[in-house]
């Protein structure tokens, strides 16, 4: 066997991990659709400047980076969004507010672990130029609509405000230079627990009586007005804290009239890592097993066209992770249910009954019906079996002798019935035995 | 405005280009899928001993290749052909024939010129592990399928074998070392004319004589049997080139018997630039304008797989230049065509109505009727525009007296007829007006 092998921390797909990605991009599209988004593609490449201009520590660490043979440096692009970013700076005349989506993959050149790859696929919409929380709130329908055709019921979205996590440490006397700082060791809570996050805030330098204050407040989580209310206490006395307060409230408002408000929890600290988010922010988890961490992430970024030059534009938008949910529905079992179906085998016997199998193959594909011929010159036996493989509904066997009589036999794969039908009905035939079905695939 | 652009040779896509683009991909797909082909898909880039095994100086010249931060040197796939090599080659427990099919971008180095892009998508078929005839001939029609969806009859596929002009520089006295080199030179003839290809040959080293009889030879083209005699004829006594008109007489058989043979020309002087090839090789014409030159080529490679370390296998399969088409069919006007319909346009009268409006949004999308809520807090009056502008085929008028009675205006944007509706109607109201004019789009 060969040596060769993929990129270290990437993989082929196929299969059933191919038949569910494709599933999971098509639903999205559908859906994205569904909600009025337009698609764009860019290339997978991009100029250094324009990659670095969203700043953040990771960019230079986790991109792939190199020079192209003008000696100009560019990069692969490490999400979605920035493309984007770019698009919007550059192109003044888009009409807004601007509905996008796009799928695509993106890389990140960070350590391999398992279920994390540094090729990954994508799923975004994001809404240029609108800056009410009515935005946000869309985004999160879009989102929750998808999940509810993947996962039916066991999934939930939270959601906090950059603004609430700033009116927080406002009112923890936190230094604004700190405020990011905070927010990173906030995010940490599901992870580490309250005592990991104060240990983190003290080697980042926020004060103890700040960090305790910090620590009270963030634990708050929940569904509905009620936890609204909560956070609107705790941040009496912040403008942005009430201001963002407000937002979360109209989107609640909207959940609530929508009848999605069990699917989506506030929680306080839930910062999302990066630092570009300038309102509300979104992640969404898979509630059954395997707990594959985030399966979508998102939030308002109303500061980041500028940082790529283009005039100061509101924007939100989220990120489903397809890569993970193949995870998620691999082990739900949806890759069998995705097993390709035929509609027709068609087992020519022997190489000169090729060509009219062949024809019968493209009037079939014509009328919309699935098929596929024998091209091994198998014998009969062998040709029923690989049609049972290939979950075949019927197999048309096409002989000389029949032939010479303008016939062919078709069997049913299922009641292991065989009928002579004339070659001229076919289509007719197996058009009426697919209808009866289903629609053909 | 941001100065940021796109890396040299790339391209954004959006609007109409955008549209044609999901247009010709996802009909190739809907017809890969009735031909019973299986999707797969590999990561963009590859490790550089893998590229460098399919061997040809293209390779080196044309490669976006760069180390990555292991010291590893890794590039861009140049074509979909390399990844499904390797993985042949290292998965043996594949069941043959393998048919797969594959969408996805490949990048290569070359000059930029009008119509050619550094970042092209690519739609493959392969059939591996057939050595018939049969595969080609299948490998082509899934080709034409595909053609004719898109450009019911302006359309040619040129045909040629490897072993046709194997025969031909045999019979020519060229030495086999040489045969390689006949190849490009003849398959310049459609662009250089006689006089060119006769001064190329010369170039190359091959003898006067050997050019003379090539030229005569090369200039038979035209479809059906009767062409194939007279490639016959020319091949007499060549053993490996009567193998190769034996083979493109099964495939005539086979295009004749599908009524397809029309499509098809048999052509003398076709080549295809790749090295690789070793059977029938293929390349397709818009015969419309614009002339964008080939959009679609392929062959039978039974030598690539061994190449790559895996045993002997033969295989063959096409390559569809969406690139190219997308030029095609922007010029044809397809993409005004294509232009995105909206089932409904929601206009909330002002912010409050705005999580009602969410709410038949969320009811309808669930109905798969597609909508759009506006997020800018509009008059009544720009709001009709947008929707007209948004090719709406209705808007519905939520405003606060309607909706306190239970009900909400729908407006007809054909008709410009409005009626009263009420909220828990709207579904079904809807869908009984977008289904008279033809399902949900």
């Amino acid at each position: 066997m060969s040596e060769l092998r993929t990129v270290r921390g990437m993989r082929d797909l196929m299969g059933p991990e191919m038949r569910i990605r494709d599933y999971l991009e098509e639903t999205a599209i559908e859906v994205f659709r569904l909600f009025g988004y337009e698609p764009l593609d860019s290339p997978i490449m991009e100029l250094w400047e324009t990659l670095s201009a969203k700043g953040g520590e990771e960019v230079d660490a986790e991109t792939f980076r190199f020079e192209d043979k003008g000696d100009r440096e560019v990069g692969l692009r490490f999400d979605l969004t920035v493309p984007l970013a770019r698009i919007i700076a550059t192109n003044l005349h888009l009409p807004k507010p601007f509905k996008r989506y796009a799928v695509g993959k993106a890389w990140r050149y960070d350590r391999p672990q398992a279920g994390r790859y540094r090729e990954f696929t994508q799923a975004d919409v994001d809404i240029v130029g609108s800056d009410s929380p009515a935005a946000d709130a869309e985004v999160v329908l879009v989102a929750l609509e998808f999940l509810k055709r993947i996962l039916e019921e066991d999934y939930i979205i939270k959601i906090n405000n950059r603004k609430v996590l700033r009116g927080l440490t406002e009112k923890a006397d936190v230094p604004e230079s700190l405020a990011h700082e905070c927010f990173r060791a906030i995010d940490k809570l599901d992870k580490i627990g309250k005592d990991g996050v104060m240990e983190e805030l003290r080697e980042r330098g926020i004060a103890e009586e700040s960090s305790r204050f910090l620590i009270d407040a963030i634990d708050m989580s929940g569904t509905g007005m009620s936890v609204l209310d909560r956070f609107q206490d705790v941040l009496e006395g912040s403008d942005i804290g009430q201001k963002g307060v407000d937002e979360l409230r109209f989107m609640a408002q909207v959940f609530d009239e929508c009848k999605k408000s069990k699917y989506v929890e506030f929680d306080m600290s839930l910062a999302r890592g990066l630092d570009y988010y300038t309102g509300p922010v979104f992640e969404g988890r898979y509630l059954g097993e395997p707990d594959v961490g985030s399966v979508l992430g998102g939030g308002r970024y109303d500061n980041l066209i500028e940082k790529f030059g283009g005039p100061p534009t509101p924007a939100t938008g989220i990120s489903l992770g397809i890569g993970r949910l193949i995870d998620v529905m691999l082990e739900k079992g949806l890759g069998e249910d995705l097993a390709p179906e035929l509609d027709a085998f068609i087992a020519p016997i022997k190489k000169p009954m090729v060509k009219h199998a062949m024809r019968m193959q493209c009037d079939l594909v014509a009328a919309g019906i699935s098929c596929e011929v024998d091209l091994m010159d198998r014998s009969l036996g062998k040709l029923l079996e690989l049609a049972d493989s290939r979950n075949a509904r019927y197999t048309i066997i096409v002989g000389k002798r029949d032939l010479s009589r303008g016939e062919v036999s078709l069997r049913d794969m299922l009641t292991k019935e065989t009928e002579q039908v004339k070659v001229g009905n076919i289509v007719e035939r197996v058009l009426r035995f697919t209808e009866q079905a289903g629609p053909p695939s």
